[in-house]
Formats: C-alpha cells, sequence, structure tokens
C-alpha cells in the first residue's frame, strides 16, 4: 500500500448527497485532492455543498465536471447512474479512475460495460455502509466513513491498480474495506438494508392510513421511532434501489412474508412455543451478530455475549 | 391537584424490572415514598434493585411485599400478573391502591375483575410509554418517565380520587398522562408497538436463518441496527403482550400483510408510481407525526414541517 499514489488533483463529485458531500468533505480535510468540483440538478443544493465545504466549486453539466478530472465520484440515485457514465465517458481523461457510491451493483455493473470503453477497466464500483435517514449537501459529514465499511465489487476488466488507488483512499478515510463479487453483494444488502426499508415504509404508510393517525403517533415510544427512522429516507432513492435491485430483493421479500404467515398463525394459535422460539433465536442472534457491523468490535471475535 | 396527597408510606412494586425498578428509583429519588419494597423472582436482580437505589429491600412472596404498602405497583410480565393479583388480593391495605405498568389493559382489566372483589375501585391500570431494548433492574433509570407518555385506562368501577393520585403519582415524575379506553389502548398499541416487534422478530430470526448469517451482520448499518433494536427485547415478555393482545394485534398484522403485498407485486411489475406513492406518503407521515411522540413537541402545534 506505501507505493499507491493516494491524492488527486481534482475530483469531481456527480450527485452530492449526503454521501457524496460527506467524501467532498473528508477528503478536503484529509489533504487528499487538490481541488472537488461538484456536480448536479440542484443549485441550491449546491451552493449548501459551497457553504459546508464539502466542494470549492460546482458545474452544472457533468460532462464539465469530469473534464480535467483524475477522479470521478457518482454520487446519483442509482437510476440515474447510466445516463451520466454515458455523458461523461467521452470527456474522461486517459489516467482519471471512476468509482461509484450506489446502494446496488449488478445494475451499475452493465450500465458501466455500456457506457465506458476502453475506460471500464478504471472503474471501480464501490459502496459505502454508511449515511443516514437525512438527505442533501447540507447534512454532510466529515467524519461520516471514519469506522464503517465500504464494500467494493471489482469487475474482471477492472485494473489491479485502480482497486488499489480507491481502496487506499476510502482507507484513508478511515474505512474499512472488502471486496466481493456483485451479485452477492446485492444479495446481503437487500437482507439487511432493501429488505427492511421496504417493511419500514409498509408500516409508515399503513399507520398513515388509519383514523386513530394522529393519536397513533402521539403514543408511539422510542422503539417504533427507531423502528420506522428509516421510512424518513428519500423516496426517490429507495423506488431507484428496489428497482434496481428486484432481483435480490424479491425472494428474500417473499421468504419474509411466508415467516410472517407462519408467525401470525402461532400468534392465532397461541403456539407460544412457536413464538418463543422465533423471538428467542432473532434476539440472541442480534445480540451476539449487531457487533460485527463495528468493524472495531468485529476484529475481537472473543466478545461475550451481552 | 392541589389537594391530591402525593406521597406515599410504603410502595411495594412487584417485577421489579427495567419499568418498575426505573419507578422505584424515581419515587425515592423524589422522595415520594417512605419506602420501597421489591418482589420478584429473581434473586440476582433483586440484589441488583437494592444495589442501584431501585427499592429498599425485597420479599420473595408478593403477599409478603403487598402487606402494609398503600400503593402496590405490578410490573411483572403481562402473564404473570393475574396469579400475582390472585396473591396479593386478600393482603391489601383498605386504603391501598394498585396500578401496573403492563403493556396491554383488556386483559389486565379482566383479570382484575376476577382478583380484587371490593378493592376494584382502588386498581388503576397504567402503562408508561417508555423502555429500551434492556431489561431487567440494573437498567434502571431515574428519569426514564420524564417528558414520557403514560396512558390510564380507569375502568367504570375505578374510583375517582385513586386515579386522580395515580396520575398525581406519574406527573410529579415527569410525565404526561392521558387516559383512555382499554380497548382503544389496545388498538393503539398492537399498531405502534406490538406488530412492528413482530416484524423485528421475524426479520431477524429469517436472517439468522439464512447462510450468510455472519457476513450479513457484518454488513448491517445504522438504519438495520435502528430497526432491529426492538429485536434484543425480551422474548417471554414479548410472547406474553403477543398473547395478551392477539384479537387487536391480529387485524392490524394481516392489514399489514396485504399492503406488503401490494408492494410486492408492486416491485415484481416495476410500477414505480405505487412505490412512489407508498415511500412519499410514509416518509411525509413520520417526518410530520413522529413529533407528536415527543410530547414538548405536541404542546407546539405550529412546528413547520422538516
Amino acid at each position: 500500500m506505501r507505493y499507491v499514489k493516494l491524492a488527486f488533483k481534482r475530483v469531481a463529485i456527480i450527485g452530492v448527497g449526503l454521501i457524496g458531500g460527506s467524501l467532498g468533505l473528508s477528503l478536503r480535510r484529509h489533504g487528499l485532492t487538490g481541488e472537488v468540483v461538484g456536480c448536479g440538478r440542484s443549485h441550491v443544493n449546491l451552493q449548501d455543498a459551497v457553504r459546508v465545504g464539502a466542494i470549492d466549486h460546482f458545474e452544472m453539466d457533468p460532462a464539465a465536471a469530469a473534464d480535467g478530472a483524475d477522479l470521478v465520484v457518482l454520487g446519483v440515485p442509482v437510476g440515474g447512474m447510466p445516463a451520466v457514465m454515458q455523458q461523461i465517458a467521452p470527456h474522461l481523461e486517459r489516467h482519471c479512475l471512476v468509482t461509484d457510491v450506489g446502494s446496488t451493483k449488478h445494475g451499475i455493473a452493465l450500465a458501466a460495460r455500456q457506457a465506458f470503453g476502453e475506460a471500464l477497466p478504471r472503474f471501480v464500483p464501490g459502496h459505502p455502509i454508511a449515511g443516514t435517514e437525512r438527505q442533501g449537501a447540507a447534512a454532510a459529514m466529515e467524519d461520516l466513513f471514519e469506522g464503517r465499511r465500504v464494500i467494493l465489487t471489482p469487475l474482471a476488466e477492472t485494473d489491479a491498480t485502480a482497486l488499489q488507488r480507491v481502496r487506499g483512499l476510502w482507507e484513508a478515510l478511515g474505512a474499512v474495506v472488502t471486496e466481493m463479487d456483485t451479485h452477492h453483494h446485492d444479495e446481503v444488502l437487500a437482507a439487511t438494508s432493501h429488505l427492511p426499508h421496504v417493511l419500514a415504509y409498509a408500516l409508515v404508510d399503513q399507520l398513515a392510513g388509519m383514523q386513530e393517525k394522529r393519536e397513533i403517533f402521539e403514543y408511539a415510544a422510542g422503539g417504533f421511532r427507531d423502528f420506522t427512522r428509516i421510512a424518513s429516507s428519500s423516496p426517490e432513492m429507495w423506488r431507484d434501489i428496489v428497482h434496481a435491485n428486484r432481483d435480490a430483493l424479491l425472494p428474500v421479500l417473499d421468504a419474509f412474508r411466508s415467516s410472517l404467515a407462519v408467525l401470525r398463525d402461532a400468534i392465532e394459535k397461541d403456539d407460544e412455543e412457536t413464538l418463543m422460539q422465533c423471538f428467542t433465536r432473532a434476539k440472541t442472534t442480534r445480540d451476539r451478530l449487531i457487533r460485527l457491523a463495528d468493524p472495531e468490535d468485529a476484529a475481537n471475535p472473543d466478545l461475550p455475549d451481552p
């Protein structure tokens, strides 16, 4: 790693939301880039991005932002990736690296193969497992990636040096980087992220339709607030993710619906044994394994059970 | 309220878990009781309760704890309430008030009618909407009820002064008290608390059965951790709640399963309009109404939308 060049002269961040903005902010604060140019559809958001220090300046045209950059980061919603790739491809410098922060990887790999041509080996698909329900550059945080996991899903064509440089960049920001193939990434994320989002949206939407709506939320305590936090995420972003990862999401969603049907019958029949088995397995699993999500804990496999 | 006597001489807390323990701790710190006697099945937990200052001393027999008390608080899991009521009923002083902190109210009202006889008017069913996924007296918090809602569900037989005294007690601890009938309470809680718990347990149990289990939890980010926090709650407690509130829970669970089926078909058919409608309604509802769960915000209905 010692010999991998870390710093970039000009980083273009196309789509300066919470993730793109936080990346710009951290790159600048860590002195890893000469300049950061932002690009996006919302003038107001780009002005926010300048104000909070996430970018130095901005362009409204992705091609203009990519011009002269030695790193382009794609931070637009996954549904917008193919169009942006097509727009920037003819403008990429010969040495320019491209990476993305999209939540699904198979569709993005397909789009990259169509768009990038000879630049394809310098595209390193990535996914920082970070974020909150807040949106936009104004929510950018300098330390968003510190201690968080970043998954890179290199293609067969991906250049080893390009991969090393993108890995080095994330590691320099304090992230813990792992690599896996695109399909596996999409399956794991369907279970841990996309399915929970669908459930949270479905639940809150259902309660929103109930007559006692106002009252229901008045008596919603901390557990409910935590459980439904992800239902405050961007609808556009999640429509895109659900669409892009449909093939991995549907099987895990159907498996959940079957499990829920079993549990429902156990509740109706007062089958306390089935309920206890399910609840106990769930509690044991979560108590023991949730700490794996914290890379520092994961480094210590001998942690006692809580 | 000024003329309602607040303090008690001897409070018996039967079932000294997180809620019972926190109540004992707050009563003692606020000087609202001469002594607090605890009672429960676990000697270790009762010793914890003494150590953290939740109780002064303890009895292993509910009848002995209730003897001489002017307030008995029932904090055992809802499935254990009927037996404890039967045990203490013959030992209640003529002026002794009884309240409970159970998460379902209809079944508890039925049990009270069977157990208490002439003491029934002095039983005030209650439910503090507070708590975390942690369990036991060691997790007790002095300020657990500050700014939180407490629902009282008085029976037709409940004495007005008894109701006022129990209300005054919670208000003295900083809680915001409201009253509703038992059925309505059970419906509202089925939607906001019991259904989310069932969903969280079902999801984590499903992931626990997946081959990539360890990996799945390694890549679970903050959203997942929040979403599944309630799956770390006590299985025994939730088996009891689900059983006790079955009649209110099943309809809301079935409505959820129907909503989820609609959403699943929209995902399969790439029906982006249905997805956007659902996700947007959910986000709007949560963003606007979740603040109602904070009584201080609810007091200010003119809060701008976020």
